[in-house]
């Protein structure tokens, strides 16, 4: 299971009645099998996993296994606040079709899990699953953060393949990558430091940000593995912008703003997230207008 | 609705193999009848509510409701992700009997929640739910701090009765105090501040630690009420030793294995909160045998 | 060393072209002699210690000296980042004069800070000193803390007599007065949890806004002597917005600017600290004029 | 003034009484001359600024200077809390014949501290300043983050030339190279991540390693600039496990060790940082003598 490439972090379109749209779900992914990208995670962060119940993840991993092109690698989330409900899931997303489960850490009781915790409740899991398991580390949502020696030494199991670090810390992809072996894949989820990633070592990078701006992510994925670095490093200085003004100003809604005007089923977030205010969006329209002048206002 | 007094944030028992133990939760509740708690809080952070499927947490409800004396007051907490999920909760604990909701604040996508996304949230859950809603914060858990102008904000709304503010800061208590109407109740979540917040204004308190030293907990409010401060600051420095070396050291395991010393039941936490060490159990009931001699090692 | 009561941590005001105003030292001190302050704190955070040079320091602590009555405890803030000038400034305080030397903890080198680093470095400061140590704890300007434990180890030392814990955490209070000699004097810096740090057992409390409204930080303080809990809670809530108005929203120059508005020597703070902004004297002033009817705008 | 390479943050060597060893100084200055360093940064974080007095760091100030060769580049560190300080300071570094002025950020007032507050600072500091600027972001040390907003502001000032970025975070040094002019020279303090630092577009770094490893990261720069990039990669991850053996998990002392076994004037640094700990020198010695097999214990 190779993992090199850009992935996005799939955003789960919502219809104008609250509900999960399937067809939604399914377009968007037909429409990004164009795009190079190397395969699609669903109920991520950015899929707004937490929100939905147990019968629409389900009916999400479900469209989007149907509507995904054979040649592409499907990632579910399946990381839950028990070992054992992370279990049920990851089995859930295996019998679906799902080649790789993304298990992002337990967080609720933060002063009591230590190193070990994470540890013991990746080897059961691990053990359990009949699919890769691919950690999933995500401070800025879980205020928790794996760190380098912990990974390292989970990275000995046979069925934990790698790591989406979301940190955006490129010294811990080094330091992590100073430690695991050769072929265990280290990818970002950071949009602002992919390219610096790849340089450390990075296999690839899982990206809110790939769901607005899927070309331009590969693009910069290409030049790298061209070894077009001076290319490369202005591109990214694009998408540190790019990032910023849409991902981190704006958050999921700002994502799915940017899906819409690109022709994708974006829509609003699920409350209590808020749909973007009017001059958050003429902002987003402004910026992205200059990326694409296709879409700047009339 | 009047919530002084001490609730304990009920703990979840467990059977061996892991499942919930039904007849657990309705024994503890029959023995804590006769303590003088105020009534009892299900479904808690201490209850392990985020461990639990929705099967497991309507069965809890259940037995709570059915062994609860008829004079105890219910809160049932209720808070998830998504506000649609909160509402459906609370309107299922209003079904099964309960009185109040407890809801925690959504916490998963901190860089997006502003005061104005909790303003909004709890307006749309208390003007849906059929029974009045306690705000929940509780930062060491979710990395979310409701500050004194949202909480007071809330305040005016006439289904939200009061706060439970688990930050263990005295002075946001005196924040939030100076600026809501007198009949919002205010009442801390941590055990080691429970008479200095009383002080200040505070109606009562939801803690942990009432779940292994009731009679303690409840002396101590009573000591409030009856005017006798030197008596009450010194069982409350006794306390603060307690909530330290139970609660802030060992976490739920820490509460359960004190209750299993007393005769309740405790039993370890779900996985992968991980069960007390040996050592810690030592240390454990070497303390407690001062405070209870009758526990005392042979 | 009976340090019960209510200190301010004086200001430094300073002339016109940027000078400390050693007249505005010494004409403060003289006014504040009429409050029932128990003295004076001088080179502390609020006096902008960090600001000034060797000469300015001396300077200041000589003029406070000097203006003084000989009844009031005078306490010099000495704590520098290194132990050997700690030991040197808290020598020079000694022969001025003071009574008690305020330590604050170093703080440059947070990395590599640990319990032990303090413990060595408190105890050879008190080795040295002529004059007894308070400890200085004051998370919210150095990003340390000192905690429970070290603090208690520290207590044992004959030539540390107290400690002035500036975190506004009631509970660490307790944590420290659960396990230091009943003779170890505690004081809080939180002008919004004297109340309730006196009721757990706190001595007395280090001030800024002790400079701004000394009478009504007095009069908290008495009314706790005596044992009206009712009028002290209430003024207790007052002071938590005074506090929050002054001191929270607009630092030292917001102390300074009430100081000047009572007849005080208040001026502005030294830069990069900048002078305040004319709507924010605005708001402080209508709010202050609620307080003292004589300082409403006409 | 082109900062292109790699400059140690030099460590300033005591005498066994406590006093700055001046022969160290300049010793060790006379021996990095050989190594392809492009300067010196006198009077940082690592050379222990905040522990020495006026006299001490006059008297380190000019023992570097002459001790430098002429080709050198030589900055010294002038940040004081105060901006008329900080000017005093850059003021006596400049007539003592260093090149640049590396101002670190005020950071005690941190609640008042906005970003205002730094470019106000920093254009007095930059207006006076008879030498270039450097912007000196170290918040490790000093809990205070320049962002790249104010970075971008202040990058607009013909006497400010660039910014030491210590954060680490490769993600900034994007977010500032997306919005600064071309000659604004970026550096990192991170010697993990030297390799993506330059891949982003940073023109050098300021190291602590440096003192004791400067040759290794002399040839890292070297292999970037000859587009050597998996060899860079390659060191990069071997510095990222130096950085974190030798200078994270053992600060100043640590870097002074290693600096002592290979011949340069190490020693202990000033208390209360505290010296190694046996165990963690034969840790560190164990570590290098893999790196520098003529350092391996017999």
């Amino acid at each position: 299971m190779n993992l090199s490439g850009i992935f996005p972090a799939l955003t789960t379109p919502f219809a104008p009645d609250g509900s999960v749209s399937i067809l939604g779900v399914k377009e968007n992914i037909r429409r990004y099998s164009t795009t190079g990208l190397a395969g699609y995670v669903v109920l991520g962060s950015t899929g707004e996993a937490v929100m939905l119940n147990r019968e629409e993840a389900d009916a999400v991993l479900a469209a989007a296994k149907e509507a995904a092109h054979p040649d592409k690698i499907l990632i579910a989330g399946t990381g839950a606040e028990s070992t054992v409900e992370t279990i049920v899931r990851t089995k859930r997303a295996a019998s679906l079709g799902y080649q790789v489960a993304l298990v992002k850490t337990p967080y609720y009781y933060k002063p009591a899990y230590r190193p070990d915790t994470f540890i013991q409740h990746y080897r059961a899991v691990a053990d359990a699953s009949p699919i890769p398991v691919l950690l999933y580390s995500v401070p800025i949502f879980t205020g928790i953060t794996l760190e380098a020696p912990e990974i390292i030494t989970l990275s000995a199991h046979p069925n934990i393949i790698g790591i989406k670090d979301s940190s955006a810390s490129v010294q811990r992809l080094g330091e992590i990558l100073a430690g695991v072996p050769s072929d265990f894949q280290v990818l970002t989820g950071g949009a602002a430091v992919v390219y610096p990633a790849l340089a450390v070592g990075a296999r690839g990078a899982i990206l809110a940000l790939a769901n607005a701006l899927p070309e331009k992510c590969v693009e910069l994925f290409h030049l790298f593995q061209q070894g077009k670095h001076e290319e490369a490093r202005q591109l990214q200085i694009q998408l540190v912008e790019a990032s910023k003004r849409i991902v981190s100003e704006n958050g999921i809604a700002g994502v799915k703003f940017v899906m819409s005007q690109r022709g994708y089923h974006g829509g609003d977030p699920r409350l209590p997230l808020l749909p973007l205010k009017e001059e958050k969006k003429q902002a987003i329209l402004s910026y992205i207008s200059q990326l694409y002048p296709s879409l700047a206002p009339a």
